[in-house]
This record gives C-alpha cells, sequence and structure tokens, in this order.
C-alpha cells in the first residue's frame, strides 16, 4: 500500500462531480430524444452510449492490466462486496442483455440500407462491454484499491454513470414502446396528448410512405423478442451500479485484517431448516400469480369488453398477495422482538447502500400509490373497480413498509450464535455494556494519536467471528420461512410489470383524473424504481434467508 | 442521560418513514392542486397545510414544556448546531413570512363573502406557526437530547415535513403565478400548452362573470405585496428544515465534552483582514446587478421590442460576473495547495449536510444549463443571443463547480493557527502521522470493547483545541477577500431569479426547441434548487470567512 492520502472526501468529490456531469448531459439528450418534435435524433443518443461504452471498456482494461501487474495494488478485499448471488445474477442478466443484443442487431440488419451505421454498431459495442464488464465484476468487486486512487475512482464512476445512463436509455425506449401499444390499442395514434410519441421508423409501424417497413416474419420475431429482453438489460445495468458504488467507497479503504471475517453459509442444508410452509404457500402464490398475469395479458389485449373483468382479477390476486406479505413482514418484525443476537454496527458499505436503495426504490411505488388513492378518494367513481384500486394503493404502502422494516433489521443483525453471553444483561436497554458499545460509536471520531495499523487478530472482539454451530431454533426457521416466502412473491410482483403489465392505464381512473400525459409521466418516471425495488428486494431477502 | 438506546438506526428508521409518507401525500395534493382540470382544489392543500401546522405547534408546544421541566432532557449542545447566522437569518425571513401572511389575510379578506373560511385561517395559523418555530430553532437548535428519542425523532421529522410542505406549496404557487403573467404577457391566456394555467378566481384576473374581482387598490397591493415576498417564505421553510435536520441527527448524540470546542471568531475584525478588493468589486458587481436587473424587468414587461435589447444586457452582466466567480475560486483552491493547515476529520453532521446541500441544489441549476446546452447547439439559430446563452450556461456550470469545490474544501480546514508543528515533515504524502491519522478513520469501528464513556479533556487532542494568535497572513487575508466577493456575487445572482427574472422564456431558443410545456416543467422544477443553492452558498460563504 502506498502513501496515505490525506483528505478521502477531497478524492471522491473530483469523481463525484465528473459523474454528476456527465450524467447530466446523458439524461439531457436521452430525455431529449424522446419526444418526437424535438430535434435530438436517437442517433445521438446512440452515438454518446457507444463513445461511454468505449471509453469505459478501455479504462476497464487498463484497470485490470495494472491490478495484474502490481501485486501490492489491492492489499485488502471486502468480505461484504459482491456476494456469490450478487454476481451470479449480474452473469444470468449479462447472459440475457447479451441474447437482446443479438435480437436488436438482426432487428436493425434487417433494413441496413435507410439506417446510420451507429444503430448497428451500438448493439456489438454493448455486447463487449457487457462481456468485459462482467468479468471485471466478478474478479474485482471485492477489491479495496490503493494506487492511483484519484484516477480509480473516476473510472469506477464513469463506469457506474455509463451503466445508469444505459438504464435511462431502456427506460425511455421501453416507455417509449408502451406508449406507443397504448394509442395504437386505443386508436388515437395521431393524438396530442400522447407525449412520448414513438418514432415511426424505430417503431416500425406501417406510416405511408415509410421506406424501411419491417413486415418480414424474422424482423418482427426480432423486434418483439429484444422488447421483451428489456428488463434484464434494466437490471443487469442497475446490479452492475450497485457493485461499482461499493468498489468506489472501498477505493482506499483499510480494514482490520486482511482475510476478513466473512460469514460463511453452511451450504448444504438449502431448505433444511425451514418449516416448508413459507416456500410452499410461496410457490402456490408464484404460480397462480403467472397464471393471473397471463390471463391478463390475453383480455387487456384481446377485445375491450373483458378489460374490467381482467382488471378485476389482477386487483384480488394482488390484494391477497400483497396482504399477506403484509402480515408476514410483521410477524417477522415481532419475532426479532423477542431475539436476543446482538445488532451488528460494523461499518458496511454494502449494507448502508442495500438500505437506501430500498427506501429509495420504495419511494417509486409510493407516489404511484398515493397518486391513485387522492384520483380515487376525490373522483367521483363509487364502484368496485374504484374500491379494489385504492385497497391495492393502501395495501402496496403498507407491504412495502412492513418489507422494508423487516429486511432492514434483519441485515442489522448479528449472524446467527452470536447471541449475547450469558453475563450480560438480558434487558440491552438496562445494560451499561451496550449502553458503551453504542457511545464508542457516537463519540467524534477515533483519537488522531499515531498508531500503526497492523493485522491484529486481537484487536476489536467481532462479533462475526464467533460462530457457533448454528442452531435448529424455531425462531431461526421461522425467519428462513418468511424470507422465503417474501422471496418467492416479490419474484411475481417483479414478473408482472417488469413484462408489461400496466394496469395504471387499463383502469381509466387515474387516466380521466389526472390527463393521460400527466399520469403518464408520473408511471413511467415512477415504476422503473418500483420494479428495480422488487428485483433488490429479492436479492436482499436471499440474503437475510442465508444469513437468519 | 437515560438509558442508551441499542440500534439507533431502527429508531430513525420508524421517523423517515412516517416523514416520507405524509411527504407524498402532501407533494400529490399540491401537484394535483396546481393543475386546473385536476379536481383537487386549492382548499384542500390548504386545509391539508394548515392541518400540519396546527398538529406541528402542539408537539413544539410539548417539546419545550418537557425540555424546561426536565434538565437531564439535554445534556450535550452540539457547537457546530444552528450557528448565529442562521438563526439570524432564519429570523429575519421569519419577520418577511409574518409580513406575508399580513397581506394575505388582507387580500383574502378583500373578496370575504365568496371564499372559504379556510383561506384566511391559513395565514393566520401560518403566522402563529412561524413565531413559535422560529423561537423553538432560537432556543433548541443546539440541543442533543436524550430522552423519549423515538417520539422526538419522529416530532423532528414531522416538523421538517411540514416545512418542505410549505415549501412546496409556495414555489407551486409561485410558478402558477409565474405562467399567469407569462401567458397574459404572450396574449394567449388561453392556450392548451399553458399547463400550469392559474385558478381565475385566485390570480384575480377580469375573467367575464368572476363574482370576487379584486379591483379595489388595497387588494391590488396586497396581492402585488404578498408575491414579491414569496421567495423569504421559501428561504424560511428551507433554513427551518436544515436546523431541524441536524437535530434529528444529533437526537441521542453522545459528544466527548459537554462544552464543545468551538472555534469562537475574533468578533472585532469584521473587515480588517481584508485587502478590501473583494468586498470593493463585489460591492461594484453588487450594484451593477441591481441596476441591469431593474433595466431587464422595465424592458421585459414593457413593450416586446425591447426584449432582445434586455437579454443582451442580462446575459453579458452575468457572464462576466460568472466568469469573475470562476477565476477567483479557482484561485482560491489554489491559494489551498500551498495551506499547511490540517484537515478536519471530525464528524460534523452541520458540515456534512451542507456539504451535501450545496452538491445537490447545485444540480438545479447543471440540469438547467445542460438542457439549454444542448437546445442550443443542436437547435438552428447561430445568433448572438444563441452565443451569449451558451457562454452562460457553460459558465454557470463552470462557476457552480468551481464554487462548490473550493466551498467544500474551506468548510473541511481546520481553524487557523492550527497548523502542523515544526517537527512533521513537510510533505503531508511522506509522512507517517497523517497516514495514520486516516487509517484510524478507515478502520471498521471502534473496538466494541465495555468502556465508560467520561468527557475526558485529555483524550482527542482536538485541532480545534489550539488556537493560537491569529496572524494576518496573505492566504488568510486573500481568503477572507475571495469568500467576501463570491458572497455578494451570490447575493445579487439570488436576487435576480427570486424577484422573477425568468429569462429561461424571454428567451425563444429553448421554448422552441422543447415546447413550452416540457420546457416549464424543467425550469419550474428546477429552478426552485437554483435559487436556494445561491441562498445556501451564501451562508456557507460567511461561515468561511469566519473560520478562515
Amino acid at each position: 500500500a502506498g502513501p496515505r492520502e490525506v483528505w478521502k472526501k477531497g478524492g471522491r468529490l473530483l469523481s463525484v462531480l465528473l459523474a454528476v456531469n456527465v450524467l447530466l448531459l446523458a439524461c439531457t439528450l436521452i430525455s431529449g430524444g424522446a419526444f418526437n418534435k424535438v430535434a435530438v435524433y436517437d442517433t445521438d443518443v446512440f452515438a454518446l452510449l457507444t463513445t461511454m461504452m468505449l471509453l469505459t471498456v478501455l479504462w476497464i482494461l487498463f484497470y485490470l492490466l495494472r491490478t495484474v501487474r502490481c501485486p501490492d495494488a489491492v492489499p485488502y478485499r471486502d468480505t461484504h462486496a459482491g456476494p456469490i448471488w450478487l454476481r451470479g445474477g449480474l452473469v444470468l442478466f449479462g447472459i440475457c442483455t447479451l441474447v437482446m443484443d443479438v435480437f436488436k442487431t438482426g432487428y436493425y440488419s434487417s433494413f441496413f440500407e435507410c439506417q446510420s451505421a451507429i444503430k448497428i454498431l451500438h448493439p456489438l459495442i454493448q455486447a463487449v462491454f457487457v462481456i468485459v464488464q462482467t468479468y471485471f465484476l466478478w474478479v474485482s468487486a471485492k477489491d479495496c484499491i490503493h494506487v492511483h486512487l484519484d484516477l480509480t475512482r473516476c473510472g469506477l464512476m464513469f463506469t457506474l454513470t455509463t451503466n445508469l445512463a444505459i438504464w435511462m436509455a431502456a427506460v425511455v425506449d421501453e416507455s417509449v414502446h408502451q406508449a406507443h401499444s397504448y394509442s395504437s390499442a386505443h386508436g388515437n395514434s395521431n393524438t396530442s396528448h400522447a407525449r412520448l410519441t414513438p418514432d415511426p421508423e424505430r417503431a416500425g409501424s406501417a406510416v405511408g410512405g415509410d421506406p424501411c417497413p419491417c413486415d418480414t416474419t424474422i424482423c418482427q420475431i426480432f423486434q418483439q423478442g429484444y422488447f421483451y429482453l428489456y428488463p434484464f438489460n434494466i437490471e443487469y445495468s442497475l446490479f452492475a451500479s450497485t457493485m461499482l458504488y461499493v468498489m468506489w467507497k472501498n477505493v482506499g479503504r483499510l480494514l482490520a485484517s486482511p482475510h476478513g471475517h466473512g460469514h460463511i453459509p453452511s451450504q448444504v442444508s438449502l431448505f433444511r431448516e425451514t418449516f416448508f410452509a413459507g416456500p410452499m404457500l410461496g410457490l402456490v402464490l408464484f404460480v397462480v400469480g403467472l397464471a393471473v398475469f397471463i390471463i391478463y395479458e390475453v383480455q387487456v389485449s384481446g377485445e375491450g369488453g373483458r378489460t374490467q373483468q381482467a382488471l378485476v382479477t389482477y386487483y384480488s390476486f394482488n390484494i391477497i398477495c400483497l396482504g399477506l406479505m403484509t402480515l408476514v413482514s410483521l410477524s417477522g418484525s415481532v419475532i426479532y422482538r423477542f431475539d436476543r443476537r446482538v445488532m451488528d454496527h460494523h461499518k458496511n458499505p454494502t449494507r448502508t447502500l442495500d438500505v437506501a436503495l430500498l427506501m429509495g426504490a420504495a419511494l417509486g411505488q409510493y407516489a404511484i400509490s398515493y397518486y391513485s388513492i387522492v384520483a380515487v378518494v376525490v373522483g367521483t367513481p363509487r364502484d368496485l373497480l374504484g374500491a379494489l384500486n385504492l385497497a391495492h394503493a393502501l395495501l402496496m404502502i403498507a407491504q412495502h413498509t412492513f418489507q422494508n422494516v423487516f429486511i432492514i433489521e434483519s441485515l442489522h443483525r448479528g449472524p446467527p450464535g452470536a447471541e449475547p453471553q450469558e453475563t450480560l444483561p438480558k434487558e440491552p436497554c438496562q445494560g451499561l455494556t451496550f449502553a458503551n458499545l453504542d457511545a464508542l460509536h457516537s463519540l467524534p471520531a477515533c483519537p488522531p494519536t499515531p498508531r500503526l495499523v497492523s493485522p491484529s487478530p486481537d484487536g476489536p472482539q467481532e462479533a462475526g467471528a464467533i460462530i457457533l454451530a448454528p442452531r435448529g431454533h424455531w425462531r431461526r426457521r421461522c425467519l428462513k420461512d418468511i424470507s422465503l416466502f417474501l422471496l418467492l412473491c416479490n419474484v411475481i410482483l417483479w414478473i408482472m410489470p417488469a413484462f408489461g403489465a400496466r394496469p395504471h392505464f387499463s383502469n381509466t381512473v387515474e387516466v380521466d383524473f389526472y390527463g393521460y400525459s400527466l399520469w403518464a409521466a408520473i408511471v413511467n418516471i415512477c415504476l422503473p424504481f418500483g420494479i428495480f425495488y422488487r428485483m433488490h428486494a429479492v436479492s436482499s431477502l436471499l440474503e437475510v434467508y442465508v444469513l437468519s
């Protein structure tokens, strides 16, 4: 490890400023390109994204070369960063993104003559980018690098920015596609209120005089296919972003022990320690939900008369599912009231980010729900659908709230077996030991007296170091059941919006109340966060399952 | 101090969830009420705000009673929280808000017969709220309270939410007013693109058949007056919010010493330690700016032919001002490269918040600038005004960036005189002492071994404790000059947009490029943050001036 930097925040400031400026430029171009009447073409956006991805690939190659050549560059590895399920998910979504890139290349190659070259170049470069970045994150997600601090920070922030820009572009592209299918389903493709009207050439619709129609079967398949693969690309970018952020936080970080004290879960007992009730009920809901989703899609995309029935089915299933999830999360929080495991107060950038993302991403669904509630309560309709909509919105808020409380409390518990010794008093609130444990964290800082840092094995008696044999206590089993049940429910609630269920528009209450353009803006901005919340909750619940 | 809490984050979680939900409900109602065709009336918004203010006043009274009765409730006081200029600004803006409430009451009383009672009740309750809250913050801004932790956190968060809701309502009301004056100035008051069309009754326009016209002179004065006082109300809410946030962070905080180690500036040498060049140049720019602003307002609100000329004057002044500020901030950062004062690594919620607000609020102006740049670069016009607009946008980005870097670095410097002793090596990068000082902060946490916390005067050798006699070094003088110059420039750049200069709409480049509704949405969302940035930069620069 080289010489230490004097002021860490100053080093971070520079990279954040770089990221903010690049991101805002990308955001401006992408949002400008989404509007038909604005003279920003999607080729501009593609050119920007391609340039960013090329630069990122170059930086990653430089980083990998440097760390291979210089063995001192990474003296510590953060065991909390890049857990196996996150990296596994990244590879899975990366493969789906590669398939999407193949479809996209095929789609744009179908009318090669009247396309600019950048549209075919873009998916190819993206494929290279995905391969290089996935390898990079798989290998280096745990690194705490200690050379070229400022350059590494800027590089990581630029890579993060690239991923966020790709995410924004994908979300905007999907919203444009949704708006197009909405307006063509309602037969008013030339209305003025559809603000996100798609580029006719891009959507391949049969507008008279379009020189490049997408009318061959293979082209249609490519087009359909790549829109169904968008959710995976979106999740890939977000997964990569979270891992890059943790790497950025870990630049120049010093850890007490170079080998860490990670809690390694026992791999063998995957389902043995549950009561089976949670996974069973979750699986039933998952299968029923899948059926409901398919029925809903068929009925809504069919003739208009059966939309009402589809909505009733959809809302009823969601209300039951959300109600059960709320109750289960609540009972999980109640179990923790009887749990005597100590709270884990250690600094952990991964966990801090997880908590912030869970709270932040929930805002998207909160906002949609509150707008729905106001529309139903203030608006006139007093029918079955209005009541279902209201119940759905209220339960959505309750479910997000209680699930967040449960997950966040779970993540802050120490590992099993690290229960306080019998010498300690039972009530933590009365214990002087606990008071001072907390007080130490609240002190201004560690005393800045010169002391050499050595990986001292006899240093802090970390809770994680004490791994007793896991006992199959009923509380642990209950918690495992709860986390598996919530996990499966979150998966089905992710699938529905991610693959195109939009009851927000099939249901006319909000569209009539707010007008199409305002409601479309609200949903298109907030729903991506809601979808990301589900994905992120799944990965957090997997962690809860393993750790509890 | 009562028993310590086991898990501080859990206590905070509850209050954040409460705040998020209340804020989103308020946000929904306020944004819904801003649109004419949405059936949310402004009486609903007024009723919600009045209820929130009443609840807040009750909680504040309860808090004040409790802390007076129980002397153990506040064992520590955070000396960094609520500095005198922040509290002074709060009182000043509070008084202006009271004047605004008087005007508002007068305005609504002018047509008492056809108004609902809530519209007159609202400013009266707001006056009570402002008085009670200002007293509360003046007295308790530094408190680190240690009783009823969860209740206090929820109360503080609710008060914060109330202030943010009032801020949102004021911003929306002002945007509605701006949109109305824009559409009436352009003679198209019934166009469909003016989405924020004002309520005819509220704006008091002479629509045929309006039963309650505001046509008496006194009513007109009241109406004009309260719109000019809105900027102060907006700043009052934001000042109160920042102080409440710091109080919330300080709930349950333990400090090493109950009396703190604040750096008390020498009051006598207010201007003696500067070269006078900074304040003089700043004052010149301030006066010229005021003249430019008045000329601009007169020319724009007059006949349309002189708008072009007014814009050229406005942009030219801004370009000169921003260019000078950029250069001066840069030179300030260069001076710090030669400065040997140590960095202050102590935990300080006030400073962390200041930095986050400076960075976050700058995003508003960044976004506007990037949208302008794209419009000018991609759009066709290649005339003088386009060039001026482009230069203005680019300089705006540069100025915000370099000013933020300068302020953030200044806030992290230790107080003057705390320069490293001569025994330490000159180059910090080579010094082992610095390395370990930083290394200690990067360690996972303080060792959680049981230890009693005592206010130990011989504990950490804090940099702030060493206050030597301030020496009139040229670097200090330069820094004081720089901060005063930047302060005055920020004041004039605050006055212009806060009191209604909107070159964004007078200038037709962006309106033509993005369309009125999109551009109005961008400006109306981002500009309040830009205005808040100026105000906040002023208070931060005052701190830099005092501390350097």
